[in-house]
């Protein structure tokens, strides 16, 4: 039974992980026979998005515990992820994959990858264990494997540019479907970059999914 | 195409609506056809819980707004509701169902349904409208039928006992199945008060959306 580390970023799609995503990821691990260990960074969230009007919350919370909402508690802080544990990792995406994961959505091409998340994901590609990331997560593709890695985020022109910019290779990719890079065993789906409704978004999670999966026990 | 109404509690197991079950309502929902809309009553929570620790929270938070990160902004307060819009109902659990949307996780069988709630549950009772209640959600359903409902919060003896006290009649039930009251199409299943994992949870969960549409295209 392979083992998976899940990687979350809050709690709501605006400022943390997109909840249908994550819950989708986590399904379909289940589904597909999977054991799956959820993860966040132990951080203060960029911000708190009131996901009523959108408008900024003059709070402050922290994305760990935020994410363990998700988790049903059972979440542990990223610098405890240890990669001999787990034969493949997943990013459900949702802003907080680039707010809090990273500072993609403020800085573009020119982002970093918060460290303790950078060190767990670079420990997989060293590894050559199969990545998933979903949605926007796939902006932090080219700064963990520093090399051309093919990925996709949907067709974002403007997004697509910004990774192309980084070194990424963008395929455009309907919501149904992922992109596979073989060699680094990275696939990546862009679920709500593209889905109109949760059952668009489980389409091509459940694929992705499955494939991270056939990776993991090659 | 069925149109059905969705309450949420707030986002998050342990002071909101149970994210899993949630999400998993909506999936089943769309994967049948049908169309959803989501609601929540617009009140302060009851408290707030670190989901990693489980210690209170010295924080307020608004179950309309944190129940918009699971609906994606996507939602209205439970005020809103008009019965005749919708052809059916669905309360999914988590303590949110049992703390804010009434008081049962306090009083127990001398608990109180949320106004704005027991107005739109009653709406639909009396429209003969079918109802899902998931988790610990048919709680509520002695309050707001007023007379002996079958029912099911799965096997737990404390709470079973608790929901006859106020007139409801309890059926012991399996996760992956649900208990119909086919007089007052009331259909319940146990999820997170018996599952295990997500999947035993979605089990139960996908029976009940089916049965809950049949229902209503009756």
């Amino acid at each position: 039974m392979s083992k998976v580390a899940v990687i979350l970023s809050g709690c709501g799609v605006f400022d943390g992980a997109e909840i249908h995503e994550s819950v989708l990821t986590l399904l379909a691990l289940e589904e597909n026979h999977a054991e799956y260990q959820c993860f966040a960074p132990d951080i203060e969230q960029y911000h708190v998005i009131n996901h009523l009007t959108g408008d900024e919350m003059p709070e402050k919370r922290n994305v760990l515990v935020e994410s363990a909402r998700i988790a049903r508690g059972n979440i542990k802080p990223v610098s405890e992820l240890n990669v001999d544990e787990f034969d493949a990792l997943i990013f459900p995406g949702g802003f907080g994959a680039a707010k809090n994961l990273c500072d993609f959505a403020f800085k573009g091409k020119d982002c970093n990858v918060e460290p303790s998340v950078l060190k767990a994901a670079k420990a997989f590609a060293e590894a050559n264990k199969p990545v998933g990331f979903i949605c926007i997560a796939p902006a932090m593709i080219p700064k963990i494997y520093g090399e051309q890695v093919a990925l996709t985020i949907g067709n974002d022109e403007q997004t697509a540019t910004a990774i192309e910019a980084m070194g990424g290779e963008h395929v455009c990719c309907p919501v149904s479907e992922f992109v596979v890079d073989e060699k680094h065993k990275v696939v990546s789906t862009p679920a709500y970059m593209l889905a109109g409704n949760i059952s668009e978004a489980a389409s091509g999670i459940r694929r992705l999914v499955a494939k991270v999966l056939e990776l993991a026990s090659q």
